[in-house]
């Protein structure tokens, strides 16, 4: 496999990594709402967990039936079953970004898994 | 395990997630370098890919020894045995996240994993 890959992610609605990037341990989704706006389904999955990272803007997301505000710098995972769906607030768009990986997956990391 | 975890990250120069929120499937970082620094050692993995997004500025990596240009918006894959060094521009800082995880581990993802 090539020793990397690159690409350059332009501003839009969504923009997914997986297949840009070949990537083989997750893929990564860029995603931006307009104020008002949500995602227009709620979703689970059956084996990957979820992280959300908010890059830009202010929303919330439902997860369980429960709303967690959302801003700039907070970041949340989200377990496979949980019920979640996205939402910018009134006043405000949001760009975030989700990475899917299988969970349990990870075995050493950082330190242990390095080569120095 | 919780249906959600959630955490706000500060500026700053290095957070790591994992433990934040009791991640299963990745580690991410988010790491800032000044202008002119760069991180001061060369590493590789043992079975993990790294992808690296540049959230602001400028740099470049050195990866298996070839100069590769990071801005704002780029996104790369690192092979695991790719040898990597990041570095921020001579005039400009670079802030970035590189997300950890066991190449390979990734099945189903999206459309396929998801329920409805």
């Amino acid at each position: 496999m090539e020793n990397y890959t690159k690409t350059t992610v332009q501003r839009g609605a969504r923009t997914e990594l997986h297949d840009a990037l070949h990537l083989t341990g997750a893929e990564i989704s860029l995603n931006e709402l307009p104020a008002g706006a949500g995602v227009p389904f709620i979703h689970a999955h059956r084996q990957n967990e979820e992280i959300y990272g908010v890059l830009e803007g202010e929303g919330y997301a439902v997860l369980d039936g429960e709303r967690v505000p959302l801003k700039a710098g907070d970041w949340v995972r989200v377990a496979p079953a949980t019920k979640r769906q996205f939402f910018a607030a009134a006043e405000s768009g949001i760009r975030y970004l989700c990475i899917q990986v299988k969970a349990g997956s990870l075995g050493g990391y950082t330190a242990e898994d390095a080569i120095l």
